[in-house]
């Protein structure tokens, strides 16, 4: 006898189970695993992070000489792995019975490969973003220090690759890299939104950007900036309207500030500043600066007590 | 001879660990460990939530037909387990004797006992709380991907379960649970909370909901919301009151866009919504919309340099 | 054949880093690590924790009879660790031969035994933190759950070992345990940042605290505060101009609530309080209070949709 | 430039195996491993064990009112995997294509049903294997350390789930069983072996126990027990003629002492005995004893210095 | 639905436990672990071997400097495991309920502090040990080879620790270490065992020493040597008398080549030598040597097959 | 207070090691770690017999296709672990100071490199052992059975790597290898032995083959065979000589059955065969055989006890 009645909370859980899957109308899939593993992506990324930079952020005892066998290995491991992860997406996707799997592999198989392909371009990008970090914060010492320890840094090196698997239409595993950043740095960007080369994140934390969001080259963020939708069409059947554009385009040399708020398909134009806090809706012209008009009192007495903004 | 003077080092931290101790007139316990543990419960929240969903969550090479075996044993380990913590929580919170820790083992059992019947109901919850992501983001395709992605969704795990735990008397671990998903997700909610069934967070970062805010159903936030206490009542002796319901009341069907700060035991009536950025501290009737009125300068000097937010 | 065109990827990634190494202009340093390690760092912030601890952050089964063998045995193993990658950093600040490293060793030991003696100073530091938590929140039950539970003790327990590493000149250390901290509580505290006896930030996500802020005893914070800099001056030579004090003062006592943001080296009086969501600019005499002017539009009309924050 | 001609290496390697696989005229297989994994099948043995003695040999925590569901998911796990070894031994026998995996598969199911269904009455074996250790044997305390601590009843609990293998076609998985006791314990029972209920083995160090040897019930061994074959008769092609029953039968109650070796096909009768280091290539009558005729020659010439048997 | 029956397996298997406790009478203990755990008693061990000798077989990272925290810390740590085993031992023993462990635990405690009194002799004991190999072994190199490669010595570390837990009335703890070095050596050594000082076993698989033996200084074994019992007397009610001396004394300065076998209480006298694969079941006075008396068939006929001591 | 004196047994074990680095007159090497390391050993031992059979003995999921990426990588990464390992036993064996460190380090790198060159070379001589074990085995199934399951193919795995790095002089490394294929298959086979090609050990629990030992090929051997020294011959110092041939020398195509010794340096001619526990001391002529006579008596008493053979 369980002192838990565990018997009675499986079986109730069993129904609950059974209940939601009724809704849903699941395909049955043979009873096995129908989705992508968190862990075993954030694994796949955590090996490509490692052959991207493989004496910054590979194995500790990793010699320079034993780059390319480090790098070959880790990268046709982790490939195989992303493989077996796109098949599972793709299944998943169109419901398809374990008999068409081949057919699943193959497709999935041709899109790791381009996505391999592209590894080699998503290094430079991170290049240049590594260089943007280090020329934009007077705080930086050394390239090599903003590698391993900016936010924004990390954040770029999970989006850039889960940009490209949502340009190869894998939508979910691309999700998972992105929220896999989002958990460690606080930073959000849908892996829709398309960043220029040279971006760089200061803080980072709060920090949204949405799917149709279009950066351009040597763009500078800070902390709690969103680039949001403003409101979302419907359509004529009462859904929400899907793949418009309707986040910001910031355009080449753009810096927001922190706190900024962008919302809609409005322009900043090149080189345009938005001050800390900024509510904006509207295009700003390139070169201009866009500031917040302070209201404040100022009380003397010492016993007026201010609003608290707690949870307690 | 240590190279660090390890041993004056550990001489003195004992010597500040005796001061501390003598402050706090802690009770004797034996010597032994006082504290429920974080990675205990950490471990028991991983494992509950594989129970709740197996095929999702639960291990990637779990088949249908296994299940329930699985669920069983992971449930029946990890509410033992949790049983432990809540001894431990008891004996702490009443500084008893080993003598009586029968009789406090016998009590978490209880406490546990009612915290795995309820576990089926949680999961229902859960469902209508995937339910209200996926239908109320464009982005989302599929529930699976809402599971498996969306930190919102994450925080309400850890929330139901955090939730139970304090209505149990366990406030400790409770808070242990919410902390784990704060840290995960940047989404803090007090385990007193209460919170109707739908609920969906969009991002996430920034969220702060208080100990007794009451949340109806179907509702939704977005990004750095806090529904927060105005200020803390204080006592004729001068300490804080506490237990005062004292953070806002969400009727159901509310939508508060990101930043938006409310305060106080307020309530935003049903349908009511409250956008981006704006500050409550009043009531808002149902059906109402509350927005900013915004004020912004433009400068079209492009040496008018703004003023930064950074920690630079 | 590789499925992937491994070969190709692997010579592709090689060019970029070759490019990458010709325009950094490395000294070659033999082919080893030249960087200290995340893991390693992290792997000695958690030991430190638990010496630093014991009883309530260390090993679960540990007694307070064998509390000092496990300090010692803990904290010589951890500083012998810190020991070498202080080594690294040295190295890699200087970029010097293998040939000099018995003499950047010495020095880094040096600096290690004087953050050995450091520690006691830390611990009773972090225990007037502990009790600033516990008097300041009318949630916390008692200190023990203040230590277990709270982000804003997580991120001080960091940041006070971090302050110490940047003040003897390892800052690239220092800055890795900081981050490690952002990470975790979403706290993102400079580890040049000066800060007092008792200091307390509750809920704590999003707070960002400059390198020069100077923060004086019993000040208290809660989430999403910015301590920033207004604006980097620039040198005649175009640089950013460093190590100004560019980053606000509070003197002691100072209250400061969620999502206010104070820029630049401009002074909070002792005892002075601002209000949630201020901005502030300049100084504020001790003593007073900052609140914001609210303005806000009601529309009673429901169709009214309001502006929408979210990255959709 | 690799320190260890690494490029070199591999490619001769790569020559060798190549070289390997020609003369194996080995049939492709889609380059995925072939062969049944030690690694995976020392695991389902170790699961199988704690699911057969789960409150002896099973997880430390384990408590009686959780048996079931620790058996249950234990077995269930446990089984799925030797499922798949088992495909992966049909498939390497029969040099399948994948194209009839999914036939191989169910096969291998039917198999592995059977031995699932075998379980319980190995148990029951094993419970007279430890009653008989532990009458056997004076310096046995309890039933319990017989389990903890006999070699021979570890090898036995392989032994009877390596024969059960070995009956059902899977001589190679029940070979990998069988490898591994002789590992832990240096006996080496082949698991064709047929074993009657009962069985000791004492000290158990080089026993070596042949393919067709029949074993009674209440049979005796100790250390360095040979049943071995005499010869091996040669088919008219000049093969080994294979099956053929080469080793000993022991009938009931046989005890035989250390060090004795007994060839071919001789019965050692009811209830005989074998002296320690005898001979034995002929039957012995039920009943009897057989002994060695000392011969040794005492010098008492201290100078005399005898073979030593040294590998120095 | 299970494809292996789980279900009805788990029935089959909970019917024969129950079977088996009844058989057993097992006194109730409420349902939790009743035994010591082979995992903790091995890591146990394990740690005190680090402990004895740290520099050369504790973790390869440590310094001399270091050395007294670590071996402080991992004493501390083996022995209060060791100390829980003790006393689970000792339940197991008594069947005591759960109302008397504090006493047992007691007495468990003053055992174990006992034990770890005697670590330092045991020590200087196995430095006698090392000594003996190094000097006994042509090939031996260093004693430090001899320390990290010698399977007899290996065997002696056990053995000293089981010898003084077998002294202190912890047989079962006892067995479990020795049982430890039969498995990792082939050594099979009875805890009861009387060794002196400076003992060297060579090569070392198939020796066992019986429980009641008694060997001198200095004295030399070589592989598959027993020191066993001739007969075991038995009561007149049957059972076998359990405590007499049974096995043989080897006086200091013995040799006994590898393959003899000397059974029974006999002495064997100082100095002497008996020489390979003898059989000794009388007393050997001091200074002689035994060796075989040989007898060889040769057969210069090539077809003439010997008898093949196999298991084929 | 410690329950078990933890710090007066820790002085008293610091007593012992000080005496016995008195005795053994170390010299001061800086206080760092001295000697090899047994784990680290294993480590690359494993990895390079993954490395040499990589679909059969390597990672489970590894493909055809990325053999070359799996074996350059795990080669390297086990060469340069070999590297650091010997470096330690050549500063070991010379007791150099770390001065002189880079000077042994390219020492040892130069024979690493030689070892590194020879694995086709062993790869080619295993593929012979299997090949005769497949043969000379009537139970051997198939080629990849007689490599995963058999202990006489895993020995030789050892052995042929062990003789290797003994030949280059790193023999302490040789022994700590040998010795493992010792713990794990109770074969113990010197590292000095010279073994040709196609050499088989059937069982193999208590084989021990000597230092000098030399071997032809296609020979067989059986378990518990020992190819010994007969005696050491003394230097007029009184030391015992080393080096010289003392073991046996078995030509082409011999086979030995269980048990038997032979002792010395004596021929066993082209095509001998040596009979089970036949004891040789003398050279065999190519061709013959040599048998034991037996000696028996068979007592028909049923109460005539023979001599036990047992440790009880």
């Amino acid at each position: 006898m369980s002192a838990f009645q565990v018997d009675e909370v499986v079986a109730a859980l069993q129904g609950v189970r059974r209940e939601w899957r009724d809704t849903q109308q699941r395909m049955q899939t043979g009873g096995e695993r129908e989705l992508p593993s968190r862990e075993v992506v954030a694994d796949v990324v955590e090996a490509l992070t490692g052959a991207l930079f493989p004496m910054r952020l590979g194995p500790t005892d990793l010699r320079q000489e034993s780059e390319d066998f480090y790098v070959a290995h880790t990268l046709d491991n982790a490939l195989h792995h992303l493989h077996a992860q796109a098949t599972l997406e793709l299944r998943h996707e169109r419901r398809r019975t374990a008999a068409e799997l081949a057919e699943l592999s193959a497709e999935a198989q041709q899109r790791v490969r381009e996505f391999a392909a592209a590894l080699p371009g998503i290094r430079q990008l991170l290049d240049t973003d590594v260089m943007a970090a280090f020329h934009g914060d007077p705080a930086a010492r050394s390239v090599d220090e903003v590698l391993l320890c900016y936010p924004g840094v990390l954040a770029m090196i999970h989006h850039r690759m889960a940009h490209r698997l949502y340009k190869l239409g894998l939508t979910l595993l691309a999700r998972i890299v992105a929220e896999r950043a989002h958990a460690q740095t606080g930073i959000d960007i849908h892996p829709g939104a398309q960043i220029g080369a040279g971006f760089f994140i200061d803080h980072g934390t709060g920090v949204v950007i949405g799917e149709t969001a279009v950066i351009g080259e040597r763009v500078r963020l800070y902390q709690h900036v969103t680039l949001g939708a403003k409101r979302f069409p419907i359509e004529s059947d009462g859904h929400l309207m899907k793949g418009l554009p309707r986040h910001p385009v910031l355009e080449d040399d753009v810096v927001i500030y922190a706190g900024a708020t962008i919302l809609g398909r409005v322009t900043i134009g090149k080189g345009a500043t938005v001050g800390g806090n900024v509510w904006v809706t509207q295009d700003v012209p390139p070169g201009c600066s866009v500031t917040q008009a302070l209201s404040r009192e100022l009380a003397r007495d010492p016993n007026a007590v201010p609003a608290a903004v707690s949870a307690k």
